[in-house]
């Protein structure tokens, strides 16, 4: 397949090559069961050893997010063989990197101790992050582990709900006096072995801890030694407080073409910072968990869990969708006399409900995306209605005339003919109305719109058409 | 509407103050056209003048992306009178931050001396992305007033098609040479002025302009002076190529978190360098384009667009739709005769129709997902549908027995219930299979699965539910 190779080069050929190197293990267990010849078994025992070794070494090679591509790659069995080959030490960046379906499957296959010495090599706020899928032994014992200082960070960290800044926040900030020269920086930072990853700026703060400035390092490498933090620092910066809500800092992050920011308290007293990868990572998570959604996947699903617990995932949304498909089949029931009277009625329509659905959707698609952007105001709004009903009208004519003659050339009845065309009107004007009003409803009601809209529109247009169509009829036709 | 301020806090005050000294300019414009005294028209052009120059100030405040937010939410009239306000040499790089279908609506207005200043504001992989919606005659001026290192970068930049890393790249890179030492390298940053944005790294190249490592601004800063460039820097690391695809270089900045990365050209040659920006906006646009595509929008829509090009923008989608409820029409239509005998068939079908339809959009979604990861193989395609399989043979279980009740006690006829429920569990199976198959199928004949397997699966589950429901109740009940 052309298209996966070009997605991930290098990583595709080391899947490639893991599954061999497991094909041929799988091979040699198989032979190594059937003849149980003892010389036999030495010759197959090393050659299995030879494959495995093989492949640890492949994998040793690999960046950790690569290894956990692998592992999301793979089948349960064959995952937990890669798993076990993986160095003990590089276990715990690569729970960090694996979806948490496949996170779930590796944990329940460590004991505690292979756990905490996972965890411990972790920064604190790394650790925050697996925190929740980790037993609560193994929390208590890494806690033990962990100094003053490191403990205070992870509470704090574990402290912020999922979709907050403080949960996207690290603690690998390099904080410098505002009293000091730059020359005194270049000291002090020529004593650090190295720099945390994307440090960008150093952050400037006054005894008291609270942040005075930002420095960036590009402009510590242009400025004279002698120079006085205080004079070459950015006394105006763009903060984030670990309270507000990890979309903002996304938002921020784009418009704004930021590396990192700083998170500050109430106090103004900086706490730590975010970093454009964390950024990258938490809008990836919502893209993903946004389309898994509209699809009525509850959550991100193993590619080869189980059925019973795919079938877990997808039920709610089956089952609401059952619900209104057996209101949109009783408000046919309704009018079964005016079906068996003249029943070109039932295979027309599924056409009404059936565009009206698709139009209402594209209706809810534009809104939610508008919503996301926060560019509908209550003034707004009425415009937007009355341009959606326009597009509905419009559509109305087109469509209505398009399928009024298909039911005329089937059925060789103009008055069918004119009755669905009507109805499509109708059904396209409820669904542009319903397809604006649903999502500004949930929000207005402090829901997600891009939850839920779907299916409501879907209810409405499928019941609604339905009525609308069938009730014309029976009023002008049987 | 509390999400919304929550989203852009600051830039969302601003679109209010905006909206409201707008509002007070068209009132007065309003007096001044009613009362034509001459004194009471100096007086209102007065308040009128101060309006906009309280406007004026509040845009020249902001950070260009905002007031590219700004302009996206207001409609045409108040963005273009917004548009006049803003500072000529902002122009370019607003026009850069708004949407194609605004930036339409800016150019569509502004002359040609006008869009050949804002151009000339702009670097040269600036000016390519805004190329292709400006008049050639401009594009001409512009090339003229560049210099031939410029002109060549244009015209690099402009060959390469939208979804390649060359289309991503910049020009802004500082490479320094391999056989100097970090005393020369400080010395030649302290004579810039200020390094671009995101140089998180220098680019170390030879006498041939062949790039051999990589040298972070970090570890320039933590390194003795007298050290040799070619010992401190890396001499293995990740490069990109400009014909490479722009999603390997997204896949790349995700998984390896990196701020910026070299392009190089086949003989080796640093031409270019991505940074993490040009990445995010990159990932944001597609999420935005697969959504729109998911929705049947063909592209972006103005959120004040007329109703004419609203109605062009989603006509190709309702047409398919509509060729598919034609035919599950037709389907229906086969099976007339059974509807006149048992008019309940007519107020059944749609559920079959309906769940099948929607379990079908579950799998779609979970594959194309798996394939975008590439994690898809032709060993574990086989799999997939036996796992597939096995999930809709259990939903069929389920949700058949649910639907078969719920006819047996609407409509007190236990074969019915049976036909139904057996009905159920074949339309999920079928759905389960061509929701794996046609994913698959779409990618291996080189196209987007995402794009068009959700019209399939939906075309294929309606005209197959309905057909196999009346089938099974044609020939067990009729």
């Amino acid at each position: 397949m052309a298209d996966k190779d070009e997605i991930r080069p290098n990583v595709h050929d080391s899947l490639r090559r893991v599954s061999e190197l497991l094909r041929k293990h799988e091979l040699v267990e198989g032979l190594v069961h059937r003849q149980q010849g003892p010389r036999q078994e030495l010759v197959e025992n090393l050659v299995h050893k030879l494959h495995l070794v093989e492949l640890q070494k492949l994998l040793d090679a690999q960046h950790p997010a690569d290894v956990a591509y692998i592992l999301e790659s793979l089948p349960l069995e064959e995952r937990l063989v890669v798993w076990d080959l993986v160095k003990a030490e590089r276990e715990g960046e690569i729970l960090l990197e694996v979806s948490d379906a496949v996170r779930e499957t590796l944990i329940a296959n460590m004991d505690e101790h292979e756990l905490v010495a996972a965890a411990e090599q972790l920064d604190t706020d790394e650790i925050a992050d697996l925190a929740p899928d980790l037993p609560r032994e193994v929390i208590q014992d890494v806690f033990r582990s962990l100094s003053p200082e490191e403990r205070e960070q992870l509470r704090s960290a574990m402290s912020y709900p999922e979709d907050t800044v403080g949960a996207l926040m690290d603690f690998d900030m390099i904080s410098i006096r505002d009293d000091v020269t730059v020359e005194v920086v270049l000291r002090y930072l020529r004593r650090l072995d190295e720099m945390p990853d994307h440090t960008d700026q150093l952050f400037v703060v006054d005894h008291a801890g609270k942040l005075k400035g930002l420095l960036p390092v590009n402009r510590l490498l242009v400025t004279a030694p002698g120079t006085p933090v205080a004079t070459v620092m950015q006394p105006d910066f763009f903060k984030l407080h670990p309270q507000e809500k990890a979309q903002d800092a996304s938002g921020a992050f784009e418009r704004y073409d930021l590396v990192s920011a700083p998170v500050v308290d109430d106090g103004g007293r900086l706490v730590g910072r975010v970093t454009v990868n964390a950024v990258m990572d938490y809008i990836r998570e919502e893209t993903d968990s946004d389309l898994l959604s509209a699809g009525g996947l509850r959550e991100d699903e193993d590619l080869f869990a189980s059925v019973w617990s795919s079938v877990r995932n997808r039920w709610a949304w089956l089952a609401v969708n059952l619900v209104t498909a057996f209101i949109a089949s009783r408000v046919i029931g309704l009018f079964e006399g005016s079906i068996a009277r003249l029943v070109a009625l039932a295979a027309l329509m599924p056409i009404i409900a059936g565009i009206s659905g698709n139009s209402g959707n594209q209706t809810i698609t534009f809104i939610v995306r508008a919503l996301a952007l926060g560019q509908i105001t209550p003034e707004n709004a009425r415009k937007l209605f009355a341009k959606e009903i326009g597009v509905s009208a419009l559509n109305g004519l087109i469509w209505g005339g398009v399928v009024g003659l298909f039911a005329f050339l089937i059925y060789h009845n103009w008055q069918l003919g004119v009755v669905m065309a009507g109805a499509m009107m109708l059904s396209l004007m409820l669904a542009a109305v319903m397809g604006v009003a649903i999502p500004l409803t949930l929000q207005k009601f402090g829901r997600d719109p891009a939850i839920g809209s779907s299916v409501l529109i879907t209810a409405i247009t499928d019941s609604g058409g339905f009525f609308i169509f069938l009730g014309l009829a029976t009023v002008f036709l049987v």
